[in-house]
């Protein structure tokens, strides 16, 4: 242990995720070493994003205003929607410059064991947007796990309910992977999904 | 890319040791999401450690006021110096118990490619305490590796030519490991330092 504030650090930082006790001491050494003024910022960064960051009221994306900057983009196609899981989903289909619509951010995933059901998803949120906006195809990005599958199986059949065209991200090898280290149920759902080659 | 402020925050976390660009974004949206009384603390820590936290005029350990608790403790043995290479040491072998004396913190080690030669470590306050004290015994308790061994080296070569009596921890097998997965300079150590049993 630590004297005082030191120790307090620690405490704090180890409470961070993906964090262990040795990582949250190495990392109050460098606090205790580094800038004064770079560890200010820091600390002020942390203050500033609890204050200043909102979540979108139409996707639910963090955003700084109202709405977030895609769902202001006039550019983008407005009559599709791809359900994502969180923020950092967003961020991962954008960077593939694949998909030109919006987006929906569920909160999370349907998970019994930690007690997260529908009502704790902005799947609301979801069906009051499919009665405002024109939507002609909604892709379901959900993770490829158990709580993704779980939350994109029970979406895909409140939706189809309503007439709406409901598609899912193919699931299947890496790309750059190597076959011989798939997993079963990766490779099965590969040949699941096979494609004629053209 | 993210907006403004959450950027801004993974940025920051990113720079600290032992935090890539995923764990800097998964730390930040644990940060959004987290309650803001917490997240004020953790800044404030921050923000506190910098403030409060001082080197013990001493031995360089880290302390809240001018000397730290263990060269205030009037019951530790005041002729024996463990030198360790940082603050966190100190604490690793005050775990171990086996230990009554003081310390001195040199702040590094010996490492010529980053630059830090033994005018860059605290030689010359250990050097200075060694004519205002009465030491019987310094323990070198540098890391096992080439910086930590170089530095060892050095200071015992100093230190002997000032009739100081000097020791080295042991190096041999770690308690608990398996003699097969030793590495090769582990086990010739254990060989080079073995004991005969009473």
């Amino acid at each position: 242990m630590y004297e005082g504030a030191v120790q307090e650090l620690i405490d704090e930082l180890g409470r961070l995720p993906g964090i262990g006790p040795k990582s949250a001491q190495r990392i109050a050494f460098h606090i205790l070493e580094a800038d004064p003024e770079d560890m200010r910022k820091l600390a002020s960064s942390i203050v500033t994003v609890k204050d200043k960051v909102k979540f979108c009221s139409i996707c639910g994306n963090v955003t700084e205003q109202e709405t977030c900057t895609i769902c202001r983009d006039s550019r983008r196609d407005p009559t599709m929607i791809c359900v994502v899981e969180e923020s950092k989903d967003v961020i991962a289909v954008e960077r593939t410059r694949s998909f030109r619509g919006r987006y929906h951010v569920l909160g999370g995933a349907i998970n019994p064991i930690a007690g997260i059901g529908p009502d704790q998803l902005r799947i609301r949120e979801l069906l009051s947007r499919l009665s405002d906006e024109q939507i002609s195809e909604i892709i379901i990005a959900t993770d490829p796990n158990l709580e993704g599958e779980a939350t994109a199986t029970y979406l895909s059949r409140m939706l189809k309910t309503l007439g709406i065209n409901v598609t899912r991200l193919a699931s299947g090898l890496p790309v750059g992977g190597d076959l011989e280290y798939a997993d079963e149920i990766t490779l099965g759902r590969a040949f699941e999904g096979r494609r004629s080659m053209s």
